[in-house]
Parts: C-alpha cells; structure tokens; sequence
C-alpha cells in the first residue's frame, strides 16, 4: 500500500485497532493509487456497478456529493453522468474493516447505470446446467437506456 | 488481461458484443489472477464484504453452493466459514457488463460476516463536518460474533 495522498489521513501511520475500530478514515488505495467502489442503489438495495476511484474522484466526491469515479480504460477522472445524466446523487459513504473499499449509496438521477443499457451492470446470472455447461441468464431484460 | 484458467470460457476469444451481451461466462481475471467479488445478503441487500478469488475459488463456488475466496493476506483458498461458521450458502452468482467482477448473493449461516465481529465489514460511514474535517460513524455498534 502506498502512503495515503495529501487530504486524507494516512493508514500507515494507524494501529489495525485504530484502523479497523477507529473513527479516522484513511483509505487504502493500491500500488496505482486507486481504491474499489460498490455503487449500490439507495433504495432498492440492488448494486448498480463496481467502479475505482483515485483521492481525487474520492475528494470530489465527499465534497460534491455525487459519484466520480477514475476511468481505468480511459486513464481519466469521470463524473458519472456528466455526458449520459445518469447522475449518482451520494447519500452515503461507508468504508470496510481494513478501509481498502468504498461503498456509495447513491440515487441515479436517471434509469441505467450500465453504459450496455441496464439498471444495473450485473444484470446476468451464472448457471451450471447438470452436464457441468457454465452459462449465463439475462436476469434484466429490457434496455432503459441507450 | 490473463487468459482464462482451464474450466471457464476465455473472454480474450469474444468480441465485445459477446462478451458483453451473450450468454458465454468468460471471467476476466486480472494479472495475478484474481477477480473482485462483492458479497451481499440475499434477504436485506446488505453489502456484506468485499474480497477476491481465484479460479479455483470461483469453481469451487460455483459447484458446492458455498462461498470460497482466495486470502491476498494468507494467499491461500479461503473457505468462508470452515473455522467461524459463517460459511455463506449462495443464492445467486452474477457477473457484470465486461465479466471482470462477480457478485454473490449470499445467506449467512451464522450472524457475523465480518472478522472484527459485524454483520457486515462496511459498518462505518464517512462524514465531513463543515470545518472539512473526515471522521466515521459507526452504524453497526453491537458485534453479533467475536
């Protein structure tokens, strides 16, 4: 783990009690500087996508209070809905025990939060079928966005 | 990318389309391979732990019913549950838009999925006051396991 960028405290400097059992929030981003984000929706409960953010995406998001991820693929940050208006409105923030994951709960302020067109990014299931075949089901089944 | 361990479908062999809207699991795991999976209680929609497999782990998963990980700290196979209990019987597996995370959806079979001794390991939320300063709160204040 690197040493946490300046804004946010430092987790190396923390005991595992007080990292774990503490009130200091210093997430663990990994070697590239990034940490994992479960975006899930609000009030359905259901997980609308996994994403990474940088100290930056993660600052602005705090501050903002609406999602900005980093984009691996585009090597930039992104504020989610900027150009689609699939706007996640943050209502809250948590971190895990060891603090090297963010969970956001968040409102989309418009259906589909997965660029395929879905609700959610998880939208097929995995099924073994009893000659050992490993297939996936469409558990949504209707595009809400283009 | 790696390509795929024997056992699952390689993804590196579709196109995006496929791999995006088919019905062929490919699981992308990263260069150590490992893939993210997130953990949520089938019945609440809680978010219960966020962790890793491997490919051994995820066949595992798939054949038994039973949540395997693969331990980054330990690096080893990770039967949830063989020593706490807490093994976790899987309702549901799913995959999202470009198969590089697996979600699970899991019942517990004893209270505690978390090692410090909450139902879930995301039991703190993140709050800036208005002097800017970031603390957490915790949201779960009983441990339901030790």
């Amino acid at each position: 783990m690197e040493e946490a960028p300046s804004g946010f405290s430092s987790a190396t400097a923390l005991s595992r009690g007080d990292l774990e059992e503490g009130n200091v929030f210093a997430p663990r981003f990994d070697a590239d500087g990034l940490i994992p984000v479960i975006a899930q929706h609000a009030e359905t409960g259901d997980i609308l996508m996994f994403a990474w953010m940088n100290a930056e995406a993660l600052s602005r998001t705090i501050e903002n209070g609406e999602a900005w991820y980093w984009s691996r693929s585009r090597n930039e940050l992104w504020h989610k809905g900027a150009s689609s208006g699939q706007v996640q409105k943050v209502t809250e923030i948590r971190t895990d025990c060891d603090q090297d994951v963010v969970l956001l709960r968040v409102l989309p302020q418009r259906a589909g939060a997965c660029h395929v067109g879905y609700n959610s990014c998880f939208y097929r299931s995995v099924h073994q079928s009893k000659n050992g075949e490993i297939r996936l089901t469409f558990e949504e089944t209707e595009k809400v966005s283009t």
